[in-house]
């Protein structure tokens, strides 16, 4: 803090963190604008009009009111007038969205992906292919104003360059720049690990809001992991942070994509769940995740066994984080949240037996709110962070 | 952010940030002060008449000066007069020190701590008799501003209290409040885990200086941890993040002190080295564990294999660390300072073996700078915080 900040400066900030509220809120009355805001009525009224002025929120009747006198205007994002493109991208799958302001997806394509080497061309074709075809079915009068890609690897935070990501075969990927390059937008597309824009999804719209210390656990083939600590992303000195997947929990254990032997992932991913389930061979993925639990459910004894396991492993690399982190709340993702809901009993016993007591009693363990969408959903918050932060700026930038 | 912020506040900011520079950086140019912090240098010969007239800094010609012209006036904390009370318990020792504004240390008590169930009365009598004659020995003119101690547990955020600390064989022990009480300072006495405010003694002082993703491990009886991540210590959820030794590195291995078995605590703590060394049973503490190490270093052959194993399970647990938090630097210090030292080459391999190239290569592994002391300057720093929020309210409430 040099000085006072400006007068334009304190209204930025005011716009943005309207904005924010509303993105993430939903319809908000003025009345609780003002009160949730701790500005002044007539503040909130100027800030509201140069949002609507630009087309980014819209002010309307409530649709009933029970109180006498005037009932205070609802302030909604414009969600059909302004979107990002987000980008998800699985083991096995590859989507993309056409997400509107406050979160509404408003057009989804998906294609699958076949398992092997990682091809850039097949990748970013794919998905240039659909946001353009998304784009062609926009109303003129629509705006894009970001866009981002969620990936199961590690991202340099530095020039956004997939470092690693062995179950995708990919490493040293220049994903962002190419994904920009043809998409052509003007603004970069952002990218970042698919389990750290989980974690963030979860905690603007999930069963996270108002969690300052989160951890979700995304299942895939792999294990990835996107940790909150103190309200913000763990990152570490590059951006590789919340690798919790090649955790070591069983040394000497099954072989890991990465290298060593007995990570998180290495025992509780999907292969070693088929294997265990004498069902490695067959197509994995998430259907096959999913028949075991099933199986397990209707009595499968070979399926039981595995899913117990399984989740005694996934159980231990869950005290573990408890212990390092004492996060108020652990998420379950992807195929983790079936595996989870299959094997409850074997994760809370050993959270039980191997947590420290002060660290768990308040700990709160979900699966995801957002279902299989958590990962694009936060690929397309980390495509409105530019106009959240800066809003009127980043829309002129975007409709001139 | 309501509105901009008054220009008190913008006042006491700036002193704030003024009296954190002197007191980490040392004696500083006023015009380096200007360059430093953004200034003009009519601001800053403003601030620094406002400590100099609080007695919180002193303006002093440089001892040398190479430029032709009128040499800018040098600003130093005020040491030997404005001064905390900082106390480190650990599972051997208790320790108290009066350490002046800047971070030096002006005077020193230790004692020998017998191992057994906790006893209060005896620690916080030894401590505060300690403090009494430090006290007594002070000049009229000087002023305490705080107090700070360290404990090797898990300290809740809330109230204060030791919650759990195995190696001290104490549980729910108001620490703080029975300091403060008996100290009588008019202020409390704030209490942190050794771990954390070694991390930020290392940080502010030591080899971290500047560094955002840091972790300290520290090994007494047992490992505590202290992690520094994007600039910020982690606490979690309620003050309890960082117990890394707890992390479970040997599923079925030794038992820990806290209930679970082949934490990394059990494998690399004292006992663990003692016992693989065929010296358990001797007297523990620091000294033993040095004497493994230059017994290795001799030759003694059951050393060397004690060490390796240890260091082996110790580099498995960095390993785990570097892929969770992706740090730019791991501190080792208490015993395990001269474990490393002993032990680098396997700890170095299990990094290589274990963690992922991109979170590793920029690694930087230290042994603390501080050195014993490490534990002792974090409890002094957590004592100057409030007095570097705001120093001229914090220094009139302390001198009325």
């Amino acid at each position: 803090m040099r000085a006072g900040p400006s007068q334009e400066e304190i209204r930025r900030h005011n716009l943005s963190a309207l904005l924010r509220h509303v993105h993430l809120g939903g319809p908000t009355s003025r009345a609780e604008l003002t009160s949730r805001m701790g500005l002044n009525r007539s503040t909130i009224m100027a800030l509201t009009s140069d949002l609507t002025a630009a087309g980014l929120v819209r002010e309307e009747l409530p649709r009933e009111t029970r109180r006498a006198g005037r009932p205070s205007l609802v302030v909604r994002p414009e969600s059909a007038r302004v979107y990002v493109l987000a980008f998800d991208i699985g083991v096995d799958r590859m989507v993309a969205a056409r997400v509107g302001l406050g979160g509404v997806i408003l057009d989804r394509r998906e294609a699958v992906r076949r398992r092997g080497p990682f091809d850039l061309e097949e990748v970013v074709g794919t998905l240039v292919g659909f946001a353009r075809q998304m784009l062609r079915k926009t109303r003129p009068d629509t705006v894009c104003v970001g866009a981002g890609a969620a990936f199961p690897g590690g991202v340099c935070r530095e020039d956004g360059v997939i470092r690693f990501a062995p179950n995708m075969g990919a490493t040293d990927v220049p994903l962002g720049r190419e994904l920009s390059r043809r998409l052509g937008l003007g603004f970069p597309v952002e990218v970042g690990n698919d389990a750290n824009l989980a974690a963030l999804a979860e905690q603007a719209r999930g069963f996270g809001v108002g969690c300052q210390d989160l951890i979700f656990l995304q299942g895939d083939v792999g294990i990835g992991g996107g940790v909150i600590t103190g309200g913000r992303l763990l990152g570490g000195h590059e951006g590789y942070g919340g690798e919790v997947g090649h955790m070591v929990v069983n040394p000497g254990g099954r072989v890991c994509s990465c290298g060593a032997k007995g990570c998180l992932e290495a025992e509780v991913g999907e292969r070693a769940l088929l294997e265990l389930a004498g069902r490695y061979g067959s197509q994995g993925g998430r259907d096959a995740v999913r028949a075991i639990v099933e199986a397990a459910g209707l009595g499968d004894r070979a399926a039981q066994k595995a899913l117990s396991r399984v989740g005694d492993w996934l159980g231990l690399g869950v005290a573990n984080l408890v212990n390092i982190f004492n996060p108020e709340m652990v998420v379950f993702g992807g195929t983790l949240r079936e595996l989870y809901l299959g094997a409850a009993a074997q994760v809370r016993s050993r959270i039980t037996t191997e947590a420290l007591a002060a660290s768990r009693e308040t700990l709160r363990l979900r699966t995801s709110a957002l279902g299989e969408d958590t990962t694009l959903m936060g690929a397309a918050e980390l495509a409105f962070s530019r106009i959240l932060a800066d809003p009127l700026a980043v829309l002129a930038r975007a409709t001139s």
